[in-house]
C-alpha cells in the first residue's frame, strides 16, 4: 500500500520584515563584543549568502497552533475529504506554542490536540500528537504517516509542519534574520497506485552534530542568563550539510530505482540559498551531471527560513501555480529533502 | 510480524518527597483565596483519594534527557543487544527538559537527540525523535515502533517515556502533589512468535476535552502572569476517565479475542488509586465480572505520578520482582492502559 498527497494548504504570516528592518539591530559577537560591520554591510552580506530580502511573522495574537489550523483547513478543503474520516493528526513542530513577549513553551496540550479542537473533529479515533525532529519534522511526519498506512492502522493523515521562530530569536545575534514563521500540511491518504511515496530516506546525526543547533543566552551579556533563544553553529552546519545532505539524497533516489534525469523538481528545505545550491551541484555530481535550470524553486526570497513549514508551504504554492516559472504535472517526480536540529536529515522521493 | 519488549530499565529519581513535606505550603484556591482547610487535613484528604504518601523528584541537577539515558541504558542491557543496531529512538515527555530554577523549556535539539548523544550511538540510520501525547505517550510511542515494524521500516525499537513533573508544579496548587518525576523504557523487536502485542487502541478526546489538562498562572495572583504551570480539571477528568477508559479496554481486549479470564494483571497509568480502581471495577463489569485479587499492581504509594515514565517504571518493577506479592510469567496476558493531557487514552493487549 502506497500514501499519497490528495490536498495542500498552507498559511503566510501577514507581517513582511524586510533586511532594511534590521538595520537598527544592536548585533553582536557570541562573547558580547560589538560586531564589527555597520549594519547596512552585514544585511547585504546576508543577502548574498542566504538570498533572503525578507521574512515573514505572525501577527501579535496568533499562536504556532492557530497557524497550523489555517494550514490544515486548507489541506483538508483540498483533498475533499470529510475531516472526521482522519485517522491520525501529525503535529510538527519544535518549540511549541509561544506567546508575542513571553518566554515560556507551551505544550500542554499537545499543538495537535489544539489543532483538532480548534477544527472541530469529533471523532476519538482521530489519533492526535506532536513530533519534534528539528526542521526536517513534516517530511518525517510524512514518512511516519506511510508507516501508519503501510501497517494497515491508517488510511487518512493530517501531517502539518508549523513554527513562529520569531518568538525564539536573540535580536543581537545575526543569524536571527534567517528565521521566519510559517505553516503548512498535507492530507496523506493510501493508494493502490503507482504513486505518492516510492522511496524515503532518514538520518539522526547527533554523535558530533547533536548540539549544532541550540537553545542558548542571548549574546547580550546583561540579558536575563534564564531566558535562551533558537542558536546555532552556521559554519559547521554549512559544512555538515554540504557533506552528509547529497548523499542521503542519492541514497533515496537510488532505493526507489527511478534514474536522476527523471528527477522534474526538488525541494529542498530553505535555510540559505547558497547552501542549498551547492547541495545540488553535490547531489548531481555524484551522478557525474550538474544540475537542470530550474530543478530547484525557491521560497526563501520572500519567506525566509520557517523551519518544518518550508516545505511543505513550498509544495503548496508549487501545486497552486503561485512560484514563477515553475509547474507541476501528474506523473512527475519530484525529490524532498531536509536538514536541521537534531541534526536531522531525511528525503523522500514522490511520484506526483 | 508482532513486536515484543525485550528488556526494560527506568530510573527511581533519588529525592524523596512526603506528604508531611507539603505542611508548610500555602494552598489556594483557584481565585487567590486561602483554602479553608488546614494542610494536615489537606494531605489527610489527597492520600485517602490518591493512595499516595509519598513521591520522587529528580536532584536539582538533572534534566529529563538525563535520567531518560540512564532508564535507556539499563533497558539496553537488560535487552542484551547492541545499542548500535537499534532503528529508532523514540521519546515520549510533555514539557522538554526544565532546569531547576529555571521557567524555559528547552527542546531543541529534541530529547531523543540527546539520548542518542549521551548513549554515544553513531549509526545515523538510528532515527532519533521526540512524541507528546500526554501521559499516555510511552505507550503510544510503542504503538509507533509496532507500527515501524509491521511496515518493514524496524526491527528495533528504544521507547522511552521520561518527565520532571516536579519542575512545573504550582505549589499552591493542591494538584501539585500528585506529581512526580521518572523516567521508564524499553527495547521493543521484531518477533515471529504469537507473542508481545497482541491488540492495540488509540484514542484523542479533544472536542470538549482538549483543555481538561493544561498550562495556567499559579492560583496565588502575585506570581508573574507570564509564568504558567501544569493544572488540571480534576473532577472533570475523573468523570472523563471513568467513563471513557474501561470502554477503550473492552474494544482493545476484544480486538485480541483473548476472554477476560486469561487477562493476568493490568498495568493502569498510576494518577489515583480511588480512580484506577474504579476504572477497573467498570471494566470488568462489562463483561460482568469483578476484578480479580490483586489483578492492578500499584506503584503510585511511594512514586506518585510520572506521567509517560508510569506505566514503563511499573512494567519494569514488575518483571524485576521488585512489587510485592506480583509477579509476571511466560505465556501471561497483560493490559497496559493510561489516560491524559490531550485527552488521549490508549490500551495494549501484551503477551508475556
Amino acid at each position: 500500500m502506497n500514501s499519497k498527497i490528495t490536498g495542500s494548504g498552507s498559511y503566510i504570516p501577514t507581517e513582511t520584515v524586510t533586511n532594511k528592518d534590521f538595520a537598527q539591530h544592536v548585533f553582536l559577537n557570541d562573547d558580547g563584543s560589538p560586531f564589527p560591520l555597520p549594519n547596512a554591510e552585514i544585511t547585504e552580506k546576508f543577502y548574498d549568502i542566504t538570498g533572503i530580502e525578507e521574512r515573514r511573522y505572525v501577527s501579535d495574537d496568533l499562536l504556532t497552533s492557530d497557524i497550523a489550523t489555517i494550514a490544515a483547513k486548507n489541506a483538508i478543503e483540498d483533498a475533499g475529504i470529510d475531516p472526521e474520516t482522519l485517522d491520525y493528526i501529525i503535529m510538527a513542530h519544535n518549540f511549541g506554542n509561544v506567546r508575542k513577549g513571553a518566554i515560556q513553551t507551551d505544550l500542554v496540550p499537545s499543538l495537535a490536540a489544539r489543532v483538532k479542537y480548534n477544527l472541530r473533529i469529533k471523532n476519538p479515533k482521530c489519533v492526535a500528537y506532536d513530533m519534534l525532529f528539528g526542521c526536517p519534522g513534516w517530511i518525517e511526519g510524512v514518512i511516519q504517516a506511510q508507516a501508519f498506512i503501510k501497517a494497515g492502522m491508517a488510511k487518512k493523515c493530517l501531517v502539518i509542519g508549523a513554527e513562529t521562530l520569531s518568538r525564539v530569536v536573540d535580536l543581537h545575534d545575526r543569524d536571527s534574520m534567517i528565521y521566519a514563521d510559517g505553516a503548512g500540511a498535507t492530507v496523506i491518504e493510501a493508494t493502490s497506485e503507482e504513486e505518492g511515496i516510492i522511496a524515503h530516506e532518514t538520518a539522526s546525526f547527533t554523535y558530533d552534530e547533536a548540539y549544532y543547533l541550540y537553545f542558548a543566552n542571548s549574546f547580550n551579556k546583561s540579558h536575563d542568563p534564564d531566558v535562551r533563544y533558537i542558536k546555532m553553529h552556521g559554519r559547521k552546519i554549512y559544512e555538515f550539510a554540504l557533506s552528509q545532505v547529497p548523499k542521503a539524497m542519492k541514497s533515496c533516489l537510488d532505493k526507489s530505482g527511478i534514474p536522476i534525469d527523471a528527477v522534474k523538481k526538488i525541494l529542498i528545505h530553505q535555510a540559505n540559498e547558497k547552501m542549498d545550491e551547492a547541495i545540488i551541484h553535490r547531489f548531481y555530481k555524484l551522478y557525474g551531471q550538474v544540475p537542470p535550470e530550474g530543478i530547484m524553486p525557491m521560497s526563501i526570497h520572500k519567506l525566509g527560513n520557517s523551519s518544518v513549514a518550508t516545505v511543505p508551504t513550498l509544495y503548496d504554492l508549487l501545486v497552486r501555480g503561485k512560484i514563477e516559472n515553475q509547474k507541476l504535472h501528474k506523473g512527475d517526480v519530484i525529490l524532498l529533502a531536509s536538514v536541521g536540529a537534531g541534526m536531522n536529515i531525511n528525503a523522500i522521493v514522490y511520484k506526483m
